[in-house]
């Protein structure tokens, strides 16, 4: 069992070796993940007796699962905020993301883009890599969809949300890209999360179709791991035996997952849905019980979608899915709409460090 | 593939004879529900051409599973009302059904009852009879519990819900029950169900834990089959891999029972919560994506229940509660409470026809 | 935690009283399942104490579930024996159930005993009462069935197994059936286990489709608390996310079950196969993962079936399924075919002793 | 629905081209997956009209899923053999990859490996990279594991299977290993799949915690299209409710696999059963049904296993398995162990093509 032990913020680096010290006389192993939060494997009884005395000790807790950094304790069941450009997920703010499932050309992006923010809705998501069941599917656009993204970011201002699917695209992603998307079927590559723990580009981890809650967060401890700390969850179904839709939308995860971790976590209601009449309702239920936001597929004109088009909600809908949404947070006890309040101000502009050529080993970045 | 024929309301008895015959010379078996819903196994365009063009049919329609009576389409997109003492079940209506998991002793139920009374709630539940896994847990307090719900009613004027076990149980439990619940474990427990048929007593079917949406309907469909036309369905989890909780609480088979039938349904939050800091979240949400109401189990003293009191919610939290599911569900569009408009006005008293020993076959019933 | 006390045989009534007292001292509450078999819920190391040192108790145990007659500890890890007919499930046989999945009528009934007689199957299995998952499928013959399987008993010699879904059928069947199977939808209608549980014939117990190991062995236990102790174990196939068959067969579950309880354990592949095809494949499975038996769906014109034809196996195919099998359980450590060791030579024939008019609460018989 | 169009050997590119452009006129788009084989998304009749009745055309079919060259009717029915070293996976042959877990260090390996070899194992597995939920948990001896394996390998003159996680991980692993594995949980890692198709290099593909059979089919897929054609499928146990084991081993998938593919199938019983006491049973169930081989954990010490040493079998038990497995494998119709007839003698010799540094674009093979 995974204990942790939160310091004071002030402590001195002496007491920090003393807590770990003592630790790991008694433990065996301790692993210090920041100056003030180390963690054993142990039981909680017999780290208590070695450090809970201690005055630079301020908590000793056993977390669910191992995952020290994700866990509510390490925050001392504070939720942490993910700034996305002027919006956020966090407490007290309940965000939109929408966008088409792919980008399919110039013309369709910079159509729904431009909904999209007329609605509300805080980022566009899109993808230029798709991951597809058969290697004949149409399989995104790539560079060139990378580019258009880009492109919609600088005319309405919305920040860009995609996926990515191979390491070695990082490099030409991360220009056009504000926060990556891990699919389901990757949220257990544990070469691209250990990757993205080493941006400082906001990760939109979805879980699997078969991953526990538990799993779903040690999928993102990977991330954390690594230094970056703006991970986002998110519930998109997982696989049961009912057919009569796409996947089952588990939404008692999302109030587990905030029992156990302070990472925000939002709800894609479409992938689960699978048809356009069921994503409002899916929608509605998110908000209203405690997620911190939604992602939604949407598109100006479905029936010519190249991805998906059955569940993707009409652009023209996009109003009244977040007027719905937005009176539903409030209700439940969120302040309507995204609150500017605790967004994070750090300087989002990029400085890419690596090589000419663009390999892998130099796909990290700076921030100002 | 079903498909089913509704005729006028105002078609001649042969008017409808003349639209059976031609479906059973085109397709071999033709089922007549009632006078203008007719059903047969074949293809929609065999159908449609056999009657499409005779003035008394009013549609011709495939149904996505064997449930003729429970569909959409037989009351032509209609949803049904189910009447539960002075509340119901259907559009326009939110309804609250709450107590305790079992009827532990006199003064727990007659003091949750008058808690969810004062609350706004609309009918009171509670086990007289218990499904337990083990055959050595606390099996309910059988008779005595039934006088005990009986007072309970005349005490709060609530009817009251609570689960059949067994056909040989009915004739003592119609005189103190207003609506019978069939557990999830006996979801096809094909014998009771249609026993539940042959009466006015309204049903509660709660799903199975590892029933599709289709399975669900063509259990109510035995119910319909026989007569009864008061059912309401109820979503309360189902078994996926998932063990951060008790049961997935399938709250994407909401939007797709709408879409397939036109039968009230329901949430159960409790069991799929399995504790109580989860029961509101899961609460708000199926009132936000339509459902017509939840079935919560409530305790003055949870942690003294006899029987599942992990998750049940304190009495004291039923108005935060009660409050809550009603605001989001008419931010979700629909009014708030139960509007008594749609209310089934038939008289309720029973009439017992059975003889004085109470066997099994005397144990149907009339209404005035 | 259910913790078991064996006493040994030789036990007298005041060693067996002194043992329950110190258990209900130390724990609360003794259950006393058998005079050599009392069990509590309580800690291992607390009965341990409280007992372990008395010269009549032969084991302390602590059980999986809540089953502690079903518990592989409570017979100190010997298998049980069901004896039906001239075979019987247990150590060092494999026995095979074939038969059709309904009695359609005379002439396929006794066509396809002979052939499941011929080809060396133990037992024939026949559902004149059918469970369906819609109200207007072919419910079976009934009574009809009954007299039908009764004939072919007395034409074949084999002993009959037959599914019973309403308790208030049981007058009419104990005299025409050898073997009453409760089928996966009932697992858990715990009045029918309860009744079963009065009766001394053998019960083949269907695992429920989303049923836990632990929850079957719990559903076996309350025919056992009844004291019928001839219980059979049937795995046939969960509820998963895969289409690509009709159920998963949870082969695995097989050693988990032995590890677990004494009770036998069979598989019934055609459920899960789905197709013809893969029955032969999976019962050699069956066989080779140390099953008892299995129980087969067999018709000797698939085609005409008027239930589940589509995974019948032809009765021509049956001497390849019944030596596959035998072979295959003799590679893995069983003697070939059922040895007639084992054999319970306990009177068979059945003394009604209920009213004349056959209710339910006569439905009891006695063994000579 | 695929659908696919199998031309004669000895078609002349004329006609090849010819029955394209009939198929492209007809349907809008052909895929040409070789010179003898054509696909479409079509319908069957559509494409049978079209090409149907050309003298070149052998065979038009329709396929389960969207994997026309992994489906069994590109090659007429008939199963495909994948050589490993001295061994293959195919028809009339049963192969056994053991090994452990993890690459521990030198001794261990050395000493399971010739275990495995004395048993008469065909291969030697053995983590050098390892897929672990938690980042703390130990992730594998990375390089240094590599050599090792190739230390092995030439020792006991076992081929070796080992995991690859990650694209740039290639060129280190290509000279060590003789068959790459990729993990349930890198099933749909497309650009993994892709990178996998373009090397000659055996892979087994293990099947999705919660993928579908045509998901699994569609992932192989990935690699076919690419140009390696030597891929096995691994069923090793899919999530379910079910907590009694680790996965729910899907022995019904085997014969579903055979039906709709000719790629040979293998089963890991180890990951399914979770404890070393149910390996064999599972090992033997899949030998029953079918299988072309099994790959198992072993290990000389299972308590000082790195990594699952729970589940892994002592290798004092490999006699036991191996002689098991071959004896179910002949009585369920293979011959015994591995015949060398199907044995494909290409040279195995690699011949590295990349540049110095080894990046990834380099790592491409070529074969003698």
């Amino acid at each position: 069992m995974t204990v942790l032990v939160v310091l004071t913020d002030s402590s001195t680096r002496n007491e920090q070796q003393q807590a770990a010290a003592l630790i790991r006389r008694s433990c065996g192993e301790v692993r210090e993940h920041s100056p003030s939060l180390l963690s054993t494997v142990s039981d909680l009884a017999v780290v208590d007796r070695a450090v809970g005395h201690l005055p630079q000790v301020r908590h000793v807790a056993r977390v669910q699962g191992d995952y020290p950094r994700a866990s509510v304790q390490s925050r001392m069941g504070r939720p942490s905020t993910v700034a996305l450009g002027e919006a956020a997920f966090g407490p007290g703010q309940f965000t939109v993301i929408a966008g088409p499932c792919s980008v399919d050309n110039h013309d369709q992006l910079m159509e729904v883009g431009h909904a999209v923010r007329d609605a509300g809705g805080h980022a566009l998501r899109g993808g230029a890599f798709k991951p597809r069941s058969s290697p004949y599917a149409f399989q995104g656009l790539g560079r060139r969809g990378l580019e258009l993204l880009a492109e919609a970011r600088r005319v309405t201002g919305l920040p860009i949300v995609t996926e990515v699917l191979d390491v070695r695209d990082l490099p030409a992603m991360l220009p056009c890209v504000d926060m990556l998307q891990v699919g389901a079927r990757n949220m257990q590559n544990f070469a691209l999360l250990r990757e993205l723990g080493t941006l400082r580009t906001p990760v939109l981890l979805k879980r699997g179709l078969a991953a526990s809650i538990d799993e779903t967060l040690m999928a993102a401890e990977y991330i954390l791991d690594g230094g970056n700390t703006d991970v986002v969850i998110c519930e998109r179904g997982i696989r049961t035996f009912e057919t009569g839709y796409r996947f089952t939308l588990d939404i008692g995860a999302v109030p587990v997952f905030k029992e156990r971790s302070h990472l925000p976590i939002i709800v894609d209601p479409s992938h689960a849905a699978g048809e356009t009449a069921r994503v409002i309702p899916l929608a509605l239920a998110a908000a209203a019980c405690g997620a911190d936001g939604i992602i939604v597929e949407t598109h100006s004109d479905p029936a010519a979608a190249l991805c998906d088009g059955k569940q993707a909600l009409p652009t023209s809908r996009l109003p009244e899915l977040i007027d719905g949404v937005v009176n539903v947070a409030r209700v439940a006890g969120r302040t309507a709409g995204p609150t500017m309040s605790e967004r994070n101000d750090r300087q989002r502009e990029l400085v890419l460090t690596g090589d000419p050529a663009g390999t892998v080993a130099s796909a990290r970045v700076r921030w100002r």
